[in-house]
């Protein structure tokens, strides 16, 4: 269970214990296409724009771009540019978001449990 | 890492490793307060409607009773009602929500060392 203990708190502790980093975390993370952008990069390593949106066949460029942007200023992922002509612009998980990796996999585990 | 592995797929297992079970879950949890509500259950066990309401002092009522009545939808919550009078009614984890504790958990340690 980790840090996730199966005691009863008072009301007090319920509160402080849950707001306001994991509220913040479990909200980053499960904003709409988010978690599917952090999985494809979890997997994929450094990956160009197009490679992303190729493995999220759903989103849009606009929208992944805008997901993209937040996560850059979340510091969870970084974004390359190449020096060649053309350039290239490529993104990657940061330290930060690669540790988001056992969460996301634990998450994986029970989806595939418990959804049809 | 668990089911997570860094190798390389290709584009196409990339996106059918994706989809669809992984984004409803991360989706299903990240959803506006869904995620401290099962925090509190995790915490708390069984707990009146107010008993939530307070652990989650920024939730309207309006939009608890929305989130409880999704997730017993979704078979993550059950509902209880009491045989007494005034009748009281209580949620609880199901087998398939408490099974949510290791990807919460994992998901408070990131936040912990990650979020300010």
């Amino acid at each position: 269970m980790g840090a996730v203990a199966h005691t009863q708190p008072t009301r007090q502790e319920t509160c402080s214990q849950c707001c306001p980093r994991y509220h913040e975390a479990v909200e980053l993370v499960g904003k709409r296409w988010t978690g599917a952008i952090l999985y494809v990069l979890l997997h994929g390593g450094r990956l160009r724009f197009t490679e992303i949106a190729n493995a999220v066949p759903d989103l849009s460029d606009r929208l992944l771009s805008e997901r993209m942007k937040e996560l850059e200023a979340r510091r969870i992922v970084v974004r390359h540019v190449s020096d060649g002509s053309p350039t290239r612009v490529s993104y990657e998980l940061t330290e930060k978001g690669r540790q988001l990796a056992p969460a996301m996999a634990e998450l994986k585990v029970w989806a595939d449990r418990w959804l049809d």
